[in-house]
């Protein structure tokens, strides 16, 4: 049986990464792929307890515990259902993956992104996705685009979460392989249509499709 | 302000950690100091809830999972709670410290130990004990003394834990100035007072008293 792909989706909250995440799972699916979707964090017991302290904890979480903590859900997801849905030849769709965190923790909060990305292949025990796509739109946009009651991450302010954008946008231009940007200030249509097509590429690269 | 010392005590659950903690603390009292006892993990909001999900959660938590919890709960436990300590001139009496995870998850669950120390100098944001009493006793006893319900920890087997008494034996021998092993095959008072012992001897070092 062929190995599966891992493909992870990352931006700002705001810009379109759940829906496209469903929709590029239901067309892999569609193109006959089994897709496990997952979410980094979350997917385990253990990681929706982490989540939701993360999420939810009106403390101060200093940022080492909150980069450690989502280290330790991704340690969790990868060895309890991202690794087995790979051997089983599935395609996995993840909202967020390592990435998230060299921007949020490091980018943004200040911590080194050379140690995060080291703690990252340790906590996915060195695997790596076969492709991360970014959703790029200004901060401000983005935060418009979310609306609604906001959680501990997004209550942040709005210099942060351009240190966030411009941290995907450097990361990127490091990695221009791995890590691709898609421009998210298009229909959601629009957008998962370019999403496909990178996607396809990798497909094709990998499985010979 | 003269800066506070931190004594972290360490050995296997039934060597009588807990007890001596609390002795310690008050001798230290007694002696004109401000003392600040604490649990790792735990001892922040954000801690207790980690402790409760590495203690209780009945799932099979990943090592890398586990070791990284651990992490998050100090990285939060150092700042929010032992470097205030510290600087407000403390004595901080720590049960557990890095050198659990150095040993649980590393000597006797099969990560490589000098990353754990390596994390574990992140997760203190650098800070080190001024002295660590590893209390020392053979797997069997400990298991025998300790009784009662166990948790997840404590239900490994009896070879785990063996190898987590020759993992504390083998780093103190490695670091016999910072960790100290004391015979654990004792009475509470023999014990409290080879460690009263060490205590003093870092504090005449480091406070000339």
């Amino acid at each position: 049986m062929q190995h599966g792909l891992l493909f992870s989706l990352d931006g700002l909250d705001g810009t379109g990464k759940s829906t496209q995440c469903r929709l590029l799972a239901e067309w892999l699916r569609s193109q006959g792929h089994s897709v496990t979707p997952c979410k980094d964090p979350g997917g385990t017991q253990a990681g929706d307890v982490i989540r939701s302290l993360l999420l939810d904890h009106r403390g101060d979480l200093n940022v080492a515990c909150e980069a450690l903590l989502f280290m330790a859900s991704r340690a969790q997801l990868v060895a309890e259902v991202i690794k087995p849905a790979l051997a089983a030849g599935n395609m996995v769709v993840c909202d967020r993956f390592v990435l998230a965190n060299v921007v949020y923790q490091g980018h943004a909060g200040g911590l080194d992104p050379a140690w995060l990305w080291q703690w990252g292949r340790f906590s996915s025990d060195g695997l790596e996705p076969d492709l991360t796509i970014v959703l790029d739109l200004p901060a401000e946009m983005a935060r418009q685009r979310k609306g609604g009651p906001t959680d501990r991450m997004e209550r942040r302010d709005h210099e942060f979460h351009e240190r966030v954008r411009a941290g995907f946008l450097a990361e990127a231009a490091r990695q221009p392989d791995a890590i691709r940007v898609i421009d998210a200030n298009a229909s959601v249509d629009a957008v998962q249509e370019r999403i496909r097509q990178e996607v396809s590429r990798v497909l094709a690269a990998n499985l010979g499709a």
